[in-house]
Parts: structure tokens; sequence; C-alpha cells
């Protein structure tokens, strides 16, 4: 058996089994690993390169709209988590609880931050006291607990790594604003960084954050037809303040309660990635996002000249993330290594090229190969790049439009979330108990009321045929 | 009372009460807040932007070195905990244990990670089998948790941001030069970007880290003249490897145990870069790591042509960190400001200055004033910047050689412990009775076996009058 062929077999194809390629993907492609901690996983350099680039990109745009980074505790006393009713029943039953510290029993319980509202709530009543103390915009990058039964990679962990952004403002239209501002922030960053499309919307009032008057999402589609959540905003209104009792004198002179928001995306976003973007070979990476974005491999390395060769064409595309792999294994192994991890371009050189002043080209994503002059490899390898990434972006939106499938009765939708994976468009009345039925009946949820599609295809609720008031993306999600 | 005045009187004199200083200081410069969970702090913005800054940098230098990053487990089982003996012993009575999860006790009770040796262990027991597999240099950035009973801002608190790096390697001589390595990393780090001199050297058997067969530290100097440990390189032998099972096949075909390595730089050293730094007007932050480095202050700012003189300023300097502070409030408040906070370089611009096509420049370590033509400004600022740090790490080299005192009797050694404020240079005779002797009859520790200092300054023991073995750094310390 080839190199090549061992490694590709090592990963089940998804039309087989996409759960079980999935998973093969992320250890094949050394992202994670498990844990003597159930439920909790070891990120691996391969993977954890991947979030790095994610907080700098994602970081720097926070930056650019005025956001600042701070810290806050890891731990939350139980009586703050309590303060707001809605928010504690959210998620007390999936927090973690520190019961002893220093060989003794705790007074009050604490638990492991799931999401740091309280905390911030608690922080911002001691520092705004005016209008002139306002807006706040802090964000933190940190890692939070909930309680998961079941986990997969990067989808769902006990522990994850995240940013939760927690701002406050003098209005209700400043705190909308930014709420908007930030779901904006995270889908052209999928765009532009992770050649991911998106949907973007509001979700319902079932499927919103806990406490929240407005949550915000982008949701991306996968292969498998399923929609993944990869980023939310939240508006909270004053409700969080007013239990925390924050409040502020106004331009007026007057007391008034700050308008808060928060926002957060998590390592999740990785597992959208592998989800919209792999293959049956392994991972396919975005470009920008890469941590090795060009591989050299030198064939016959042990010829004189060649390992030279290599590094001359590595220090030409020095601003780029590249390396050669003069490793001791053979060109096939390489060349499949590359594939499994996602690299978006490999060059080969071997004597040959250098007898011709040419190497070969090859992008990860169509597998296409060029041949290049030696010293066009430059400009042919930056353009390239792009050219990846925009042809990535496109496939997925292609993929992603298609994954849309309009319902105008109950039959219809019940036929599409058995038979066509994807969004199900269809009209609803507003009712929760709509959204329940139709979970019931389809395991489909309310993805969100989409911003960017108003169309109405029809007067009446979807499921139970009264006047509809919204058209909402539908579909079964991790 | 000047706004001056009003700013620089809301921190202690370090000669009046030094602790007072340094907590006034963090708290009148907005590193830290005090949060509601005991032991715990709240990193604001100007404090969690140096330590973006401080990793940025590390970061950089360890991956120069070949280090990747990862990320592990929040948690520890205790099963996994308890494997080490030395290790469990000294972090068991200050870990924080979680006995809740999911609404249910657990059936193993999980500690939050104090430090992750343990959890590296496991990890590595998994993926090396074969020398090929070595070395493993892997690090983590992270916040970790003792249960310590009294807090200080920066210095000691129940939860601190830190990194951990934790290396396997074929042999024993790999190990200590990778633990020697990552010490001169953090020297190097000190001298060259926080301006800060350090001692280099080891620690005694008393005061090495849990588990390690050496312990290199760093120990800086601070303003009162006590010691502080700035970061550690520890040598693990094969100690945990065994303990966890950890073997590999070797180039001879035989089993064998990989040797270890961990070292960790903290928020700690912000802690010692204000007590060396830092004066009675607040914070002096070297310039290679402030957030900003030069403030422009514009004077009479409404008058015409003020703000964008100040703004053309600011453009000309943009590759550093810049920015005009044109907030509605008065000069002298801002001056007080930029002192309390540290910026490096103020530039104060006003209509009397335009005219004369010049600014006032006033760095902040010697409160120099200068008088610089407009089209000089750049280069003076660039080349001023350097100057301040070269001069704070002169400044603070002089004060810790100047508080190093010799002493070759133990009467000596109590006298300088009394009355002066610093390093006791010292010999020892290797014996572990008299470090506690000392520690008892002084509360001074032992802090390292210097480096870079071999003379022997007297035959015998300083404390028992045996022969002596080793020249040891003594001091007070946090």
């Amino acid at each position: 058996m080839s190199d090549k062929k061992k490694m590709v077999d090592a990963i089940t194809s998804m039309e087989e089994d996409f759960a079980q390629w999935y998973t093969d993907i992320v250890k094949q492609a050394e992202l994670i690993d498990y844990s003597s901690v159930k439920g909790c996983l070891i990120i691996k350099p391969a993977g954890y390169a991947l979030w790095e680039n994610i907080q700098a990109d994602m970081d720097r745009r926070f930056k650019e709209t005025g956001v600042e980074n701070v810290y806050m505790p890891l731990f939350i006393p139980e009586s703050l988590l309590q303060k707001e009713k809605d928010h504690v029943e959210g998620f007390a039953p999936e927090v973690a609880w520190v019961t002893m510290g220093g060989g003794q029993e705790l007074e009050e319980r604490l638990c492991v931050r799931p999401t740091s509202e309280t905390l911030f709530c608690d922080f911002y009543k001691n520092i705004i006291q005016s209008y002139r103390d306002l807006p706040k915009v802090y964000n933190q990058w940190c890692s939070v607990v909930r309680w998961e039964k079941t986990t997969r990679p990067f989808l769902r962990s006990r522990e994850f790594l995240w940013q939760e952004g927690h701002t406050m403002h003098e209005t209700a239209e400043e705190a909308e604003a930014r709420t908007v501002q930030m779901l904006n922030v995270y889908a052209d960053f999928c765009r532009e960084t992770l050649a991911l499309p998106t949907i973007r919307g509001k979700k319902t009032d079932k499927e919103k954050f806990a406490g929240a008057i407005a949550t915000y999402t982008i949701e991306a589609m996968m292969h498998d037809g399923k929609a993944l959540q990869s980023g939310t905003s939240h508006n909270f209104g004053d409700g969080f303040a007013k239990a925390y009792g924050i409040q502020f004198t106004g331009r007026d002179n007057k007391l008034h309660t700050p308008h808060q928001t928060s926002w957060g995306v998590s390592t999740r976003i990785i597992g959208a990635m592998i989800m919209v973007h792999g293959d049956n070979d392994g991972l396919v990476l975005p470009p920008r996002i890469a941590p090795t974005q060009v591989v050299i491999i030198p064939i016959q390395q042990r010829k004189e000249g060649v390992l030279e060769a290599a590094e001359k064409l590595a220090e030409s595309l020095s601003e780029l993330k590249v390396k050669v792999d003069d490793s001791d294994r053979s060109p096939g192994f390489k060349f499949a290594e590359q594939e499994m991890r996602g690299f978006p371009v490999r060059i080969e050189i071997g004597p040959k090229d250098i007898e011709q002043g040419s190497c070969v080209i090859c992008r990860r994503d169509t597998r296409e190969k060029y041949t290049v002059k030696l010293d066009e490899v430059h400009d042919f390898v930056v353009k390239l790049l792009d050219t990846i990434h925009n042809d990535m972006y496109e496939r997925a939106e292609k993929h992603l439009k298609e994954s849309i499938f309009d319902a105008k009765t109950y039959d219809e939708f019940k036929d599409i979330a058995d038979n066509k994976p994807g969004f199900i468009r269809a009209m609803w009345c507003g009712d929760t108990a709509c959204e329940e039925k139709i979970k019931e009946d389809t395991t489909v949820t309310s993805r969100c009321l989409p911003w960017d599609d108003t169309e109405e295809i029809s007067d009446t609720c979807v499921c139970c045929g009264k006047k509809a008031k919204h058209l909402v993306y539908w579909g079964k999600a991790y």
C-alpha cells in the first residue's frame, strides 16, 4: 500500500459516515486529542495554531471598533449568578461547582464561568457612575465550562475557548447598533478570513440567549446539510443592569439604567471550517488562516542542488507562512500529509524541474497543478492564495444556496426535513407552540429570521396555518 | 488644588509606605480592580494591554526556539494529580476542587489546574512512542488557580495568568540544555523588553519546584530591597515520566524514559516591572511594552490649527503606539494622567509652539524636557524611546548592584538582614538545616546559587561555620 493510500485510508469518506469523517479528520490532521478528563479535549499544535490565527484576526477587527480587552475571574459566586432569573435558569443546570479550596469547604460555592455576564455586571456596577463613563466596550479571551452530556471535538465540549464581549451603553439605540455591528464583524470575518458564507438573522424567543431581549446569529451550512450556529450577538436591554443595580447619572442629571450587549465566537468555528471546506483527503484550510500556507517538498532531496533550490524558493516567499519539508520521509507521504493537514499550496521541486528552471505548484482545494517558472513563483503563489480563498468561498456559497428549500405546506416541510438536507425556508406565525411542534415532528429547529431575505413566500404559518408573521430559516443543526 | 496635585495625592509615597504605594499605583493607573470573588482580581484594559504585549514578545521568542502552543484541559482528575508523590504533596493543600457538575455529584473530584505537569505527562504518554517523536516542546497560555490565603495584585492571587512550557527529551543533556535555554529566554526578555535586570541562578533543594531535580530562577530587585522571583525553569529528570509510565523506543531499539522540563512566567512579572521602575507619580512603563508609547497633548486645543498640528505629529509617528489626547480635560490633568499611567513620552504642542515650528517633548522616566523642531520629532522620539529603555535598565541595574551586600559572619548576616534591604551574598554549607535556621532567625530565604558570580568570599558556611560549598544570594522576597 502506498504511503498516500495508507494515510487517506485513515479517514472514513464523508458519504459513508459524515460524523465519522469529521472525527477522523480532527484526529488524523492532529488538531485535537482526547484527554483523561471526560468531555474535555486537548488542542494540539495544528489545532491551536488555527485558534491563534483566528484570535489575531478577530482581535484586530474588534480593536478597530473600539473594543478593549480585560480579564475577569474564572469563578462566579453562587449568589452573584442568581441575580438575573432567566440567566440562572438557563445556565445553572449545566455548570461545574467548586466546593472546596485550600483544604477547606467553601462558605459559598463558586461556579466555573459558563459565560461572564454576571461578573461583568458586578464590575460595571463599580465603574459606571456617569454618562461620561459610557460606553464600556470590553472583551475577554478565555475558556468557559458547560457540563455537556454528549461532546464532539470543537462542536461541543465541557470546556471550550472563546471570546466574550460585554458592553454597556447610554441608550437602547446604541446598544442595538453595537449588537448588530458585532454580528457584522463576525460575518465579515467568516467571509474574508475563513471563506465561510453565513446567513445573518435574528433568533426566535425560544432560541435566544437566557436573559437577552434579542439574539442575532450567523448560521453556516455544513457539507451534510446541517446548520452550525457560528457566532451570536445579544442585546440585553436593561434587564441585567436592573437586576445588578447598575445606574448612571445622565446628561439630564437624572439616574438612568444602561443598556447592555454581549457577543461571542468560540473554537466551534473551527468545526464549521472543517465541515464546510474539508474533503475525503482531509482538511482544506482557508489560506488566510492556514498556519502553513505553502509547503515546499523537495523531490530526490539528496541530489545536489535540490535542497538549496527549495530553500531559495522559500526565501522568495518569506512574507508568507512557508516551510520546506526536508524530513526523512517519502515525497508520497509528504503529499498525503499536506493534503490531510490542508495546507493550501504545495510546491514540488526536483532535479528535472531545476533543469527546466521551473517547479510544480499544486493547490489543495482543487488538486490542480501548474508548472511555473522559478522567477515567477512569488507572484503566482501570492495570486493563487487569493484565488483559492475566493474559489473556496464561492463553492461554499453555491452549496449554501443549493441547500435552501422552500416549504409552503407542512407536508412539504416534513418531506424536505426527511429528504433534503439543508435550510427550510418557511413562514411562521410567531407562536412558540409551532416551533415546538415542528421540533417534535421533525427534529428541525428555527435557525433565524434572516436579515437579507425578506420575501414573504406565503400568507400562512407553515405549521398551524394561521396568519404568518415572519419568514424563518429552519434546519437540523449541530 | 491643581488637577495634577489631586491625582498625585492619590498615591502614597513609596518612602512612607511601600506596600501602600504599590497598591495605590495598580489601582490609580487602572491596571486592576477588585472583584466579588475573594482573592481573584479583574485585570482592566490598561493592565491587560501590558499582558498582551508581554505575551506577544515572549511568544515570538519561544517560537524562535521551536516552541509550539497547545491547550490542555482546565481540570485534573484527583487520581491523575496523585501519581507523582512530591508534586501532589506540594500542590494538594492549595488547590480548588470541583465536586459537582451538571447538577450531579462527580464520581471523582477534579482539581482546577494549579499547574499542568500531570496533564502534559498523561498526554505525552499517548503521543511519545519512539525517539522520532522527541523532542516535544509544547507551551500553553492560560490561567491557573492556587488557593492562597493572602493575596496582592499581580504578586499573589488565587487565579493568575501565565504560560507554562512542558517539554520531553531523548536525553538528560538535552533536557538540561532546554531548561537553561528557557531561563535565558526569560532573562533576555526581561532585559531587552522590560528593562529589568535579573540575577540568574539555581534554587536550593529546599526552594525548588515540587517534583523537580533542578529549578533555575531569575530574581529581580524591587525598589524596597525585596527580591521577586520573576520566572523559573525546571528540570524534572525522568521522575514524572516514570511515575506516568512514559517510555519510548530509542535509537538502540530498547525502551527508555524521556527527560522532562517545565518553565513559566506569570502576570507577576507586571508586579516586578511596577516595583522596579515606578515612582511617586505613578507607573513608569518600559517603552517596548507600553500600550501607549507617545501621548500628544494639545495645549489650547480649541485654537485654530492646534488639533491639526497634533494629528499631523501623530501621523508622522504612526509606526509607534501613539495617541492624541483631545479629550475635554485640562492639560494639567492630562499631564498628571500620563505620569500616573507611565506612558514613556509626552509631546506638548500649542499655538506658541506651532508659531515657532517646534514642540515640547517630555520623557516620563526623568521628567527631562526638550524643545524639538517639528520636522525632527520623528527621529528624535524613535531615538529617545531607546535612550529611555537603556537608561531605565541602567538605573535598575545600578540599584540592583548597590543592593548586594557581603556577609562573612552570621552577625554580619543578621545585621544586613535587619538594616540593609537587598541581596545578601554569603557562603553556605549546602545543608537545609542552615537555610531553615536563617529563615527562622531573619525571615531571609535563599534566592539562588548565582550563575554569573562564582567568587568564594569565604571558606565557611555563614550560618554553621562548617566548610562552605556554595555562594548563595539570600534575601527577603515577595
